[in-house]
């Protein structure tokens, strides 16, 4: 059971709010790169509740600071992205990307205090074609954690970003919920849909898994397994890191290089953001023509606007119940709802802004789900107690080697041993390889 | 006076309030059947502030419950509605109109535990084309009440409904104060308009009527009267039932077979709910050709959509000020508003979505009003305080035999026995012939 | 340092906190008087956060209520103009502009208790085209307060009025902070362009002014000076005018005839409304076809609709960036936003509905911001704990003779001197001759 109070601690991510402190001791990969150009227009946009602009310097610099400016609070929004820094114009106060105030215009050298004024900045880093974004104390940053995908040249990865329009929690959930592909995204598919699909068929073939799980350095893992061929086990292994992001098993794991993190926008939005090796998403699987009701990928975005939520907002959404379409429910899908994103939407926003987990039945197959709650609610609190962190915040190596994926290994074998063993047959080191593969 | 607190509990009816606790001790006829198909799509619908599903399963029968799945609050909405009854189609669990859960897809059979998980439902009937609702105690619920109309044969029985945009209890009071009739509906009319319109006439004739009044076991009920010819007066008997009701006498007691439930959706939108015998509404009336300006009932919807306040909705509305017409008002209508059921959207929408009651100065044309309130406080805090319910409640026969109307009596006959007489003319028995005739 | 328990003093207005008391205690310029005419519509408005309508009666009387009606609080903007009075739809209950109850339709005469009901009514005066509102205690009204400009003719002067989508203290701080002009409005144009402009050209050769500031009876001046040609000073010279107004150096101060107050809507909204002598505006300066970029006064309105916030709306505004220009913001402007006017919206808007002043780092530029903060807190504070007001407020002779505007004097002549010489050249008198000639 979670608890009223659990669930506040679990769900609310603003300044001073125990989870909110917690993920300020994380990178966050807040915007896509190529939204920033040198000397470009600033972005406005939205972390863990606070409103924040980016923009890129005359040298490629990335800033990113809360919108007002320290004077009188003006958005630096309507500021002029002009060399070296960002130029409020109210009154020609100027910042760089660090925050130092470069010029005071409207005051007379011999008052002028500039040395005495910061714009509230974050640090900041690009990797994997991603702005990350560091919003903790800022005289003691980590490193960048080595999350797996994120490691390969930005060139041969992809990244897509979904705004969703509910809690953080929830949207990680679905990721920590295997149980739920065979049902949602297949509920109504049978299994000779999936006879050309490798042992991907095995998920409609038996639609109610068993789990092993284990805590990692940084998170957990969990391995659901069902029935596959004689003697054999389809394992679809997953990892939770601190603190949002997740690794599912959308693919064999030779091919997983996936990455994903729900990032909280605020306690009632989400950047569901995607890290994946080129060539390996499912959109190629579709692609092929395999006949897979419901895994379509093809999502409408509204375009892009300045709006504080206004980034990589999804054109079908709650407002037109997700173009539901009866009939199709009725008949050949579960949900009547186009395409697995979507239905992972509609789903997890039918649940309410921030869904009242006291409502819950939680199964067996909810046992990850769980745990995770626990882990983060232990790993808020206590850092709200003692000011200490876990290990995931202070030591980004914890996050090396790891990876999910689907595989089938003998049931005799050890699950973890089964991960280990098919992990190893495709290093980081072969995914260059894979990418051009596919093209 | 009303304080503030009274108002309070007047008005609040969320689970646990003191009001919402008394409505949720009688049926609420809270959709129209035609809105259920069998196996059809489930409709989302709000009641007492709780946001509900309703669907009939392939046997015809109807299922109302809290539209989240009771595993992970997924909302049923998005259900399938299938044999015999709805899944979830997030993991899968199915439950029947009862609650009962028939499948837990996503959960191995040697784990399952779906005798342990019911759905939050709500018993339900079906009468004069409404679907009822209990919101109370599922275990103790009483019969339906014998509200006159409400007991004839669907198909000769009409509903309406229109939400209405502020508190439930503003658009109640507007029916026990029959005073505003001659001024809101009729303000600048000359009596003239009314010759031919039958003892009507005397609503315009004298403005200002005075009153009779008395509480019931149903609830409360008074007689406004004015002159008529000689030695006559003209009555208005109009009945409070119980939590919601309203029996306003717009007809001729003789043929004012009519209910009206200003029912609460939440605290600021009401579905007002009228039943009325066919061929006895006003807008027959009106086909007559007679010249009454202000009593067309040429009501414009929307067209229903599916959120949780998208049922029958006016597209004339506050937005656009109820399209007054001030050249209208200034020469032929007092409100230059376009029909009855409008200019008591209008004004009553205008106080607020609630009313703030400690501005009022109530008259003694409010006495009813004033009563009515003190009854329901009484029987909210009585509820709150001791557990026990109003009589009403648990004995549904206190509205046998309850009508109002309009009549004729002469000044020296006790009022009581004069509406027993007028009402004795023709029971429940005759409205079919009534509606008939009226084809 | 402004507080954050000082911002709300500053900044709440409704009935009954400090500041919304202290502007009680003042006349309040609140719709323009064409707005009203004899029997015509009534006008929905917002001051100081109440709900109110203004009707001009048969005799060309003004009245300004509440806007409920006090018998059932149904809204008289719904009411009928009508000989006299307004009267309300619902039950006919009818008050003159004093809120006399004229009639009570619906109770009979021997009921009728009309002496005892009183709508909610303000005092009202008419002045320089507009209608000026007292909110303070009826009984004990003060005059008019001669602030100069709105003394004049009403058919020289020019009203505009733009409703600003922030708080009212925000908006006004911007006519107290001379030293924006020369970086919001001009900050990327060359003194070129301002070679033909008179004085004003000094704004823009040096953006750093200082300063010189007393308080006065009517509430505190500043001067901003800099360099002018050899051995004098340009000067700006500004009021603010308890408890809202300015009288900002828009002109040269012979022809400055200008006030402008600040007027709030509510706690997020502010009517910026201008008086000035027609002939001085801005917008003809323009005409003349000098290159100032940015201050064309081109405002684009939307139509005026019948919402509490539908009044002198501009289309240009948050929801479109202001129709920010990005390009000619990196080249010919400071923002890229067309307009002084705008550019003040865009910034002042920026800050949110409510700044949040302690995330300031206020300047020697902002002395007088900070100085008519300290004197506002204390006028509210004194009021709600002595009762006392200001003099401002008890004696509107305090406002006579008070003009702001630009001048050029000798560096060695005291700035109030030179200011008093500077104003003796153009009295009052003198105005009607000066829009004359602009004709």
């Amino acid at each position: 059971m979670t608890t009223a109070a659990e669930n506040d601690i679990l769900t609310r991510v603003g300044p001073g709010t125990p989870m909110g402190e917690l993920m300020r001791r994380y990178w966050i990969p807040g915007l896509q790169s190529s939204e920033l150009k040198s000397d470009g227009d600033p972005v406005r946009f939205r972390l863990l509740g606070e409103d924040l602009i980016a923009f890129r310097d005359t040298s490629g610099r990335i800033g990113v600071m809360d919108h007002r400016c320290p004077h009188r609070c003006a958005s630096l929004f309507f500021g002029r992205n002009e060399e070296g820094g960002i130029r409020c114009v109210y009154h020609g106060w100027k910042f760089d990307v660090d925050g130092n105030c470069l010029d005071m215009a409207n005051v007379p050298p011999h008052q002028d205090f500039k040395h005495k004024v910061h714009a509230k900045t974050y640090k900041s880093a690009e990797r994997a074609g991603l702005v990350w974004v560091y919003m903790g104390d800022q005289a003691n940053v980590p490193e960048l954690p080595p999350i797996e995908t994120s490691l390969l040249p930005a060139e041969i990865v992809s990244t897509q970003m979904h705004l969703r329009n509910c809690n953080w929690l929830q949207a990680l959930e679905g990721e920590l919920d295997t149980s739920h592909v065979g049902l949602l995204h297949y509920g109504s598919v049978g299994v000779q849909n999936f006879q050309a699909d490798g042992i991907r068929k095995y998920s409609v073939t038996s639609r109610a898994p068993e789990y092993m799980s284990t805590e990692t350095d940084a998170g957990f893992m969990y391995g659901a397994y069902r029935p596959a061929d004689e003697g054999n086990r389809y394992w679809r292994v997953a990892h939770f890191l601190f603190p949002f992001w997740a690794m599912p098993p959308i693919n064999a794991i030779e091919i997983n290089f996936l990455a994903r993190a729900y990032v909280p926008i605020d306690d009632e939005h989400t950047m569901s953001t995607y890290i994946i090796l080129k060539g390996t998403e499912p959109t190629r699987r579709e692609a092929t023509g395999r006949n897979i009701p419901g895994a379509t990928l093809d999502l409408d975005y509204l375009p892009n606007s300045t709006d504080w939520l206004g980034r990589f907002r999804l054109a079908t959404d709650a407002s037109n119940d997700y173009r539901i379409d009866r009939e199709k429910q009725r008949t050949n899908s579960y949900t009547g709802i186009n395409g697995i994103t979507l239905q992972d939407h509609a789903i997890t926003e039918s649940m309410g802004a921030i869904t009242d987990r006291t409502f819950e039945h939680l199964a067996p197959s909810d046992a990850t789900i769980n745990r995770v709650r626990r882990l983060l609610i232990k790993a808020a609190s206590d850092l709200a107690k003692t000011g200490k962190a876990p290990k995931s915040a202070t030591d980004p190596q914890v996050y090396d080697g790891l990876r999910g994926g689907q595989f089938v290994a003998p049931e005799s074998q050890d699950w973890l041993e089964a991960w280990r063993e098919n992990l190893a047959k495709t290093p980081l080191s072969s995914a260059p390889a894979l990418a051009q593969a596919a093209e």
